[in-house]
């Protein structure tokens, strides 16, 4: 157990720690008193059926969404929904291996899974919040791994459902992507097998980490036009030291690894013995699947491919220079387009 | 100086070092008795009018285009063209930073561009050989790069040009890509900044170099369709570990940092003051620019643009689900698609 003033309300603005109980995992190890960090925006009304559930991406939580796509101006309006965002289990604010105390502590964190951190996320809206049905599952990203996998879990839950920017079944090409992520954090001799004293002691490893997001996570275009600009920055290299470096740098090693075995290993088929098809098709929920034209990971080609397996459900393409990373809002047109996707999305009956 | 069995006849079979004289860098130091290794096919003719030229990708050498794209059933047909393929500066055939004794040895090796591999490159035709004009100058990858940079600096020379999966002038996202494997090798503690005893002290950074490649070198389909079964391997690590790998880690480090320096800063717009479509203007050699389609760092917008900028040129978009590394010709299409394209070239008047 480690200190990490990047997981704090002061950086992260304010959540609460919810309990869920012992959380036994798919693997076979359990998570006692595995806590949830939650942020709330409206309120819940009586008959419980305004409630909307984000989920959150790798390196995210619930800021990105608290500052750019919540608001009574976007679709995800507080004035009318319940809005809950579930920081996924190990992206360190969550139960995660650089706050947990003894025997699973740091490198001896277990493996978790999307199932997991979906089991976890329905005792938090049954049990804690005593929500029956969702109006909307949505997240990017692992975050639309999670809403694929609450959607084919827990049909019954969720009446609609939006993966932004992700699939329900890893590819592998994301895979082996994800694991020159890993390698640049593992191979960082500051690592010590996960047992480093402070994430700063990993920071050679993080920031090759960070340059390898600048090569996928955006496009060959916002590198061409350079619109890194647009963000406020001089020089390509003053985005990658002064923005992706410090971005990657503030966060916990162990917490990237944890949220990369998950995303590797995400597949709604894992309930229907890999059958993609059949586990697609147990998904009632009104759904869009959006991708980002220009994502370079998750292409569209492949998402479009798992939308013909969802019966009631539409591919709405986002269009976005800034490729998968364009899920931090990089360009206004970006929530434009998000907003009106949710909002037709959240007006159609389901 | 550093011996590595895998720079020798016996790996890449018959070659020549040819030495080019002292060659003058464009960063100012000297190649002293610069030796280019060079692998030739077929008969120069009396009058001398049926070479052509290849110039080698990073990593590359003549190795690939004997075994794939010259014979008698291909363009490229030694029956009929005198074939020179010239190894590029630095790529561990030719003069090279572990084949370089004395003050330039090793981690000492100056930087060189890519014009001055057409400077050497020119000197070689025209002094060795005695050729005034080449029929065709053709390359993929880096060896585009030299392509252009032939077609720019010496038009007269260039009757026809084929740059391959390449560009003219090098975009900022394959800057920084190439700088996530410049990164790999040099992150390994056994690199010693340049100066390691053999290039398997390198072995762990190779390998993720290895593995960076994995991930952009091929196409997302590539890996969902799993291209590799017909390469000969049961699973995706095993063409990792067997294939991959072991390709990198025969090579010098040393040779891999100075190409990718060269490619990172290739730029034809260097003769002009930056102005691309002047430098283009001079291009007067029948040109094919020929992109592979799944080209994730050289993707086919980047190379039309380019297109757009040769008077006498036309856009040739080859079909290869396994991306930039279609280069090594790992389906039959690829090779039936370049001699299509290359067979119409060289029977264009020019």
């Amino acid at each position: 157990m480690i200190t990490n003033a990047y997981y704090t309300t002061e950086v992260h603005g304010p959540y609460e720690m919810i309990t869920i109980g012992d959380l036994v995992l798919e693997e076979g190890q359990t998570l006692p008193g595995c806590q949830l960090a939650v942020a709330t925006f409206g309120k819940l009304n009586q008959a419980k059926d305004n409630a909307i559930l984000i989920t959150t991406w790798y390196t995210g939580t619930h800021q990105i969404f608290a500052q750019a796509y919540i608001g009574p101006s976007h679709a995800l309006n507080p004035d009318k929904y319940f809005i809950i965002v579930a920081n996924q289990i190990g992206n360190g604010l969550s139960t995660s291996p650089h706050n947990t105390d003894g025997p699973l502590s740091m490198s001896k964190f277990p493996h978790v899974r999307i199932g997991d951190d979906v089991v976890a996320q329905e005792r938090l809206v049954r049990e804690h919040f005593g929500i029956e049905r969702l109006e909307l599952v949505v997240g990017g990203s692992m975050g639309a791994q999670q809403t694929y996998e609450w959607a084919v879990r827990f049909p019954n839950m969720v009446k609609r459902a939006a993966p932004i920017a992700g699939t329900a079944k890893n590819t592998p090409h994301d895979f082996i992507y994800t694991e020159t992520l890993n390698e640049a954090t593992r191979s960082d001799p500051g690592f010590h097998a996960g047992e480093y004293s402070a994430n700063t002691d990993v920071r050679a490893g993080l920031s090759r980490q960070a340059r390898l997001w600048s090569v996928m996570g955006f496009s060959t275009e916002f590198w061409k036009q350079e619109h890194w600009k647009t963000l406020g920055f001089d020089s390509a290299d003053a985005f990658q030291t002064g923005f992706m470096e410090p971005y990657f740098g503030a966060m916990d090693p162990n917490a990237l690894l944890t949220m990369a075995w998950k995303w590797q290993r995400g597949d709604v088929s894992r309930h229907t013995g890999g059958d993609l098809a059949a586990a697609l098709g147990r998904v009632t929920a009104k759904t869009f699947v959006m991708p980002i034209d220009e994502d370079m990971f998750f292409p569209v080609r492949d998402c479009a491919a798992e939308q013909q397996l969802v019966r009631n459900s539409e591919l709405r393409v986002i269009k976005s220079i800034s490729g998968h990373l364009g899920l931090f809002s990089l360009e206004p047109s970006y929530m434009e387009q998000v907003d009106r996707h949710l909002g037709e999305l959240l007006a159609t009956p389901a």
